[in-house]
């Protein structure tokens, strides 16, 4: 039952445009704006209105006609004479002319016939009379119509993860409700006879779930709907019950171990039995030992076993596609830093590499796949394509970060 | 009542004492690890155990006395009997001798007398008799008790924000549970005779509520927990009522509107007439008309109105005094980027500056405070200290991002 080797490697873009035929985009929904957060725009915002709708004051102060205000100085100051005095919110049923004032507070619309704002700063009231120390361009201290946005301009594009400056601008519309694509559902199982659940006892020879914590939470934290199935044991006919069940249940299947060549590894077996593998490893370090399955039309991805493999791989394989089924248009903010040792890379293999950042410098932290402190000690990763053979001392390269 | 002008202004770092002089240390919880996603941890992680706590195979393969297997090539292969056939999780019960190999998959545990293991690829296997293609040394293919982690090793510290990799090292000890700080409280509440809740019509003169969408969700964003208190017209007493009940039920309240100098703005009132104001502006910019205060004890702080003031100085003022009361020692990521046009700033104001990143280039974003289009436009934020009077075109600038 021992396989000699695992074939031919699956190049990384390969493995993702298999990937990403076995996934449907999600489709959208509306929810109330206040669970947006985190969540992924369904359809492009565009302005319903202009926002603001109306002239308003920039300051506390005095709407005024500004012509009447040319030449105002502290040695030479002038009057106007105050007719009304609004506040935000409110509307002022007098109309300016020429000598007159209307006291007006931040936000508060315009009264028709002014032009501008002189801040209170620059004023000295005595009753209904103002004297004024600084004359007033034409639109000075008056924010104009449609200055934030414009009706008809689209403002958030959809893909977007909305945080609070989108839901910010969403509300400036009077939006209630926000079109947000659905959350893919992810099932997930761990396999392997070697790994018992953390809170339970150790016995000789066996290991605490690691893939578990990391792997469930990593899903968690791309907002996608989890289905945690637990660990399954190493056996076959458990193994396929639970993938038939995963997949019921899903938009697609993750697990970890059981994907490596032993002989106790019924993953591939399972899935093999149950429908098609697609690929069985792929050219990336680390993380080798991937599987790439479907079973009734459904994607099942096998990661790998070791925890900082199963978790790069997570980064570099299922982030992609969950962004691709969300349309997700991520900017990608390019982090560079200079590395501080030389780093040889395998032609034809794709590399993550786990890096500490120290001010300019990007460390490379070294412990190797089996090791999940490699992730926690780094604070982000390179990505050495296929292509290259070696990063210099020195090199620049660019980060991304955790 | 209109007042003329805010006095002297706070220095950024001065608000920052204060505020931080009005704040708890949150206390700690234990709580189950399956929780934790986001949390920040309460106390170190120390190593309860080495990891792995026994020497295991890095493969799947046979492992072997290396010595056994010096000189071991393609052309000059060597045999070995066949002894056992082990998994992950399970512990051989024979004891490796001179010629003997015991197969093994990845992850299993070393047997005795072994100190090597030679990869799978490298042999072919004939019943019992093992055909080996290549040499081990000592130690290859094996990894080390303690490889990972060290027992008594601190591998997490206190004040971290636990993610995926962090739970998972948790989860290698296997624990099942870990102590976290609380979620500090934090109540909010909007004012404002100007200002509609999403949702419902519009008046004239009126405009739709922002802040409390963005500030909600900031607070939600720093995984705070949050008591919103929406809307609360410009009336003293409601608004007085509205701060009692705040201070009762959060670590502090944060509230916004209603600070600048407006005839309108009872906030100061309020806040004069149940407690403390300590701090009435700041010098920052934008959002000068910041306001600290404590009532019964508790701080009061007011964010500006405007949408990009309320939320900028949120950034600046409100997350620094999160991470102060939960102890968060964040590594601060220097993006840096060369600033695509000049910027004047003034002498001994602080200064919050929306940018756009292109590429290598941090694209200065200046649509004005009162819109909120600048920030969901932008990627991040340069701070310009208050001695600073001028950035160039070129200058090398650290964004921090959104």
């Amino acid at each position: 039952m021992t396989k000699q080797g695992f074939g031919k490697l699956a190049s990384l873009p390969d493995a993702k445009k298999i990937l990403y035929s076995l996934v449907k985009d999600v489709s959208s929904e509306e929810i109330p704006l206040d669970d947006a957060l985190g969540r992924v725009l369904g359809k492009d915002i565009t302005a319903p209105m202009d926002v603001p709708h109306f002239r308003k004051s920039a300051m506390d102060g005095f709407a005024v006609i500004a012509s009447d205000t040319f030449g105002a100085s502290q040695t030479k100051p002038l009057e106007l004479d105050i007719i009304d005095s609004i506040t935000a919110g409110v509307v002022s049923k007098k109309k300016l002319s020429s000598g007159k004032c209307i006291e007006i507070t931040t936000g508060a619309p315009l009264p028709e016939g002014a032009d501008a704002v002189i801040m209170v700063e620059y004023t000295e009231k005595e009753k209904n009379a103002l004297t004024i120390y600084k004359g007033a361009a034409p639109g000075d201290n008056v924010i104009k119509i449609g200055s934030d946005t414009k009706k008809g301009d689209t403002v958030i594009k959809k893909g977007v993860i909305l945080d609070p400056r989108h839901i910010g601008v969403i509300s400036s519309f009077g939006s209630a409700k926000v079109t947000v694509k659905k959350r893919p559902s992810i099932a997930y199982f761990s396999t392997g006879t070697e790994i018992v659940q953390p809170g339970e006892k150790l016995p000789p020879g066996k290991i605490y779930d690691i893939n578990s914590a990391t792997i469930t939470n990593a899903v968690k934290e791309q907002n996608c709907e989890l289905i945690d199935m637990g660990l399954v044991v190493d056996d076959k006919k458990k193994i396929k019950d639970a993938l038939l069940e995963g997949i019921e249940k899903a938009d697609f299947l993750l697990l970890s171990g059981g994907s490596s060549l032993g002989g106790e590894d019924f993953m591939v077996e399972a899935v093999d039995e149950l429908g098609e593998i697609l690929v069985h490893g792929i050219a990336v370090k680390p993380g080798k030992p991937v599987l790439i399955g479907k079973v009734k039309g459904t994607l099942v991805l096998g990661l790998p076993g070791y925890p900082t493999s199963a978790l790069s791989n997570f980064y570099i394989l299922v982030v992609p596609l969950i962004h691709k089924m969300l349309g997700i248009e991520k900017k990608k903010v390019n982090v560079r830093k200079k590395l501080t040792r030389k780093i040889a890379s395998t032609i034809g293999r794709y590399e993550f590499l786990a890096v500490k950042i120290d001010g300019d410098y990007a460390v490379p932290v070294m412990k190797g796949s089996s090791s999940i402190t490699t992730l926690s000690e780094s604070d982000g990763f390179l990505e050495i394509d296929e292509n290259t053979e070696v990063l210099n001392k020195g090199d620049v390269v660019g980060v991304s970060l955790f």
